[in-house]
């Protein structure tokens, strides 16, 4: 059986690619840890290291990366648009596969405590991994930034660290680690060049005006191709699939009598995306994923009897 | 880069289970080889082993299942419904990913030359392995059966194997070793009952009457669940996908004024399948294996540096 987790570590480093790339070495020195991406922003003066693997090694890998981050950034000399609290400022888990979102708030918890004894940088929890509510969402978290936390961490005892402290550390801040579903990015781009259609149809498919659970949603044009596009955020795609969204964008559009013209995945998603989609399509009865021939190999220790 | 190749090996033993089984154990004593699937049928006094993982040790384990077998297997002693020349009899390989048919033509040329030098068994190609025209078409290379080949190969210089002999080996026959695409049976269930449709659309869709190329298809009734089923083989999903066959089947049914019920994937199908259905629907653009998680990480060697 598989057992694959992702980890989407954001840090406070958007400029110098060498750091960057420094800390990423750092998660790839850990054997069973693979770096699937790595994002730079500029602006934000931020970058995010997508990497995935087992538990265990995922784990160890964020730690490491923790680590490193500290010993290379100072966030008492970091600006940046972007609300921060730490050097290594956010690390959720995220399950992919064989693995529950409980089992990543464990590893969350597990990893936030080894932060804390093996680089002395306090640790908050949130969404799935929160021990409080008010730290389920990021936002209440990070309130105030480094600049603020670094006495209200101390003064607040609302605003304590979960691990460690009070006080943050001078340099790295804190971190903040947690759980949380895989986030699908998924745009669909209509056969029309008109704005109020895209931004009609995410209207009418996201959660937050009364369509889908899950699905965030907002329609953008893209001007280069003289396209409308809805641009979404699938939150739980066990909740709400892909498909499910795709034929709801599809009716919506027709509605006001706009074709789809195609779509983007942005970044990855988990081979069970597409087999739910497949299973859809083609009305298949009683499909599991074990009729996949790589997955049936997937499930077996590797050169062990088979018959 | 995955590397993959699975192997359907044929035996002339349906009977004996635990001999069935000992052949399995040759397979997957090879690290690396994995036993995917053991089907007997006592009737036809044969059974089909199916393995999969990279080419060499798919390779090295089929060597050693038919040396397996002819050390089991006494040809003279076996009767059965179903043409055979072999105690290990049909071996062909099968591209799954990363790995061309030619490429596994090759495979079954090493192996057919190791079968001979290692086992004295004489080996036949056949298929995409075939040397001669006349001897794609698996009947012609089996003509007469184990009991004609006996004198046919010695007497009949165009009945002579390909290596080694030309006696047969005396109780294990000759096997034959080929190289195919990989085969999906595929069948659609139909909201109706009556035969006459499933056996119109069948017609509709099938190669042999004007259909779609590499589809083999025909109606039967599935008397337990009274609903006619077009129930079919597909030889090549990539120049013909599911999804084209499903569209072909819900547009013909349609036009006999039946819907599609549910359709079944008979065995296994390689992933490249659901991610094809998927883009498909899903109107996709730029679709690569590399947006989904697990191929990502199935790219890079194990531990590798990542950055």
């Amino acid at each position: 059986m598989t057992r694959l987790i992702e980890c989407v570590a954001n840090f406070s480093e958007g400029r110098d690619r060498a750091r960057v790339d420094r800390i990423a070495a750092a998660v790839a020195s850990v054997p069973g840890a693979e770096v699937l991406d790595i994002h730079i922003d500029a602006d934000h003066h931020r970058s995010v290291i997508t990497f995935a693997g087992e538990p265990d090694p995922v784990a160890e890998a964020a730690v490491a990366a923790v680590g490193c981050a500290a010993e290379l950034i100072d966030l008492r000399a970091h600006r940046g648009v972007h609300p921060r609290i730490g050097a290594a400022d956010v690390v959720p888990f995220v399950p992919v596969e064989g693995v529950t979102l409980e089992e990543c708030a464990a590893i969350a918890h597990r990893v936030g405590e080894r932060i804390w004894h093996r680089h002395g940088i306090p640790v908050y929890f949130y969404e799935a991994a929160a021990r409080v509510p008010e730290r389920q969402r990021l936002e209440q978290v990070r309130h105030g930034g480094f600049e603020g936390l670094l006495e209200a961490a101390v003064t607040d005892s609302s605003r304590a660290p979960d691990v460690g402290g009070p006080a943050l550390h001078p340099t790295a801040g804190a971190v903040v680690v947690g759980a949380r579903k895989f986030l699908i990015a998924y745009n669909i781009n209509l056969a029309t060049g008109d704005l109020a259609v895209a931004r009609a149809v995410a209207a009418a498919v996201r959660e937050s005006s009364g369509g889908l659970k899950c699905v965030k949603a907002m329609g953008v044009l893209l001007a280069s191709r003289n396209r409308a596009q809805v641009t979404m955020n699938l939150t739980d795609f066990e909740v709400t699939p892909v498909h499910r969204v795709f034929e709801a964008v599809r009716e919506e559009a027709a509605r006001r009598g706009v074709s789809i013209e195609g779509s983007e995945i942005i970044g990855l998603v988990p081979r069970r995306v597409l087999e739910m989609t497949a299973e859809y399509y083609l009305k298949v009865e009683n499909f599991t994923p074990g009729v996949v021939l790589e997955n049936r190999l997937a499930e077996r220790p590797r050169g062990g009897a088979g018959a």
